[in-house]
């Protein structure tokens, strides 16, 4: 326990976790462009909630705002980043190297959030073993032993299908508690293994539910 | 209104809507395994949740199972499907056809869930014009008319994020009820629009909250 406002994930509901990310990434604009105090009116509307909504989501985690005078940006972003555990780095390791897979490690949006991908692995290492730039692709076999080695908290799987649940084994067994999973499976992880899946097709699908009430309205 | 079962959005937790899609997943990959019946208890550890949970899920869209008898995977599949909206097929374009968008168009999971890409867009013509199939590249000049002609529900936006919220705009002005957002921005769309964001660096901000207090634990 760090501090006296320890808050356990119980008590903070998963769809206010999803939305923290997002206060983030809009404070830092905010920042960004030299602004230091925001109403709950105003992040509201940029956030497109409600000032209530906002006032509750951050009365899980204390209190942020004093009566009238809105929020103190840089303030509130600090004691996000510290929530949600983003004020540190976290190591990564990527598994497959398919044309998803290199799209990931070559994406540049991971890095200057403090996701760094340390180690990458694919059963195909000659193929792909080039333009990693300091990475070098080692075999699958090799997962437990660098997980553990480098420290490495994430496992962000993106193999076909047909793989994706031998590999989040793998990484479980290595020791990872955090799987961002790519492939387009129902997977299963512990309880204590925190898992999300990148699905677009699964985001697709809960969006249809309002657009089809959208068209009966119409 | 085409039934006397009606559920209204507001209803509904956001939360359990992103579920039923799992569900929806789960359930085909039981019936392909020729299973017909499954109790709320199995389903619930293949979905990782309670089976009182899943009991709440459904009951905001009726009854679904007999007492004791579990659920009929086919008629539960088919109820969900038409509650989400998927019993039908939906038209979608693509906007940005950079590494992201040309993997976007190459993905072979949309269309066998219904969702087809029927147009593509980008600035750059001459470049993108081949290798994509049926689909012939337009100039973001033409997305109001094409989205209008083609009676186009879904904008799938894979441009650079300096550029997309521009093109959210126009797609919004097209009529387009739904957008899947790739570009790593907040971007602000009207009420009446439907937008998921696939960030998968807003994905693991929002796991390493759950994953530091692991940390605190151990």
């Amino acid at each position: 326990m760090q501090n006296n406002k320890t808050i356990t994930q119980v008590e903070v509901p998963e769809v206010v976790v999803q939305r923290l990310p997002i206060y983030v990434r809009i404070l830092s604009q905010l920042l960004e462009s030299h602004i230091e105090i925001i109403s709950s009116h105003q992040l509201g509307e940029l956030l497109q909630i409600t000032p209530a909504q906002i006032r509750k989501d951050l009365s899980y985690f204390g209190r942020f705002g004093k009566q009238g005078r809105g929020y103190n940006i840089q303030f509130l972003l600090d004691e996000l980043r510290q929530i949600l555990g983003i004020d540190r780095a976290w190591k990564a390791c990527l598994i497959g190297l398919g044309r998803l897979g290199r799209a990931i490690i070559n994406y540049p949006g991971f890095s200057p959030e403090g996701f760094e991908i340390v180690a990458a692995f694919d059963n195909n290492v000659a193929q792909y073993n080039s333009n990693l730039g300091t990475i070098t692709v080692q075999s699958m076999d090799e997962i437990a032993h660098t997980v553990k080695e480098k420290n490495i908290s994430i496992g962000i799987v993106a193999v076909p299908s047909n793989q994706a649940q031998s590999v989040i084994d793998t990484l479980v067994e290595s020791g990872i508690t955090g799987i961002l999973n790519y492939a387009p499976i129902a997977p299963f992880a512990p309880k204590h293994i925190v898992m999300r899946n990148i699905d677009p097709v699964l985001s697709l699908q809960s969006m249809t539910f309002y657009m089809k009430e959208n068209d009966e309205i119409n």
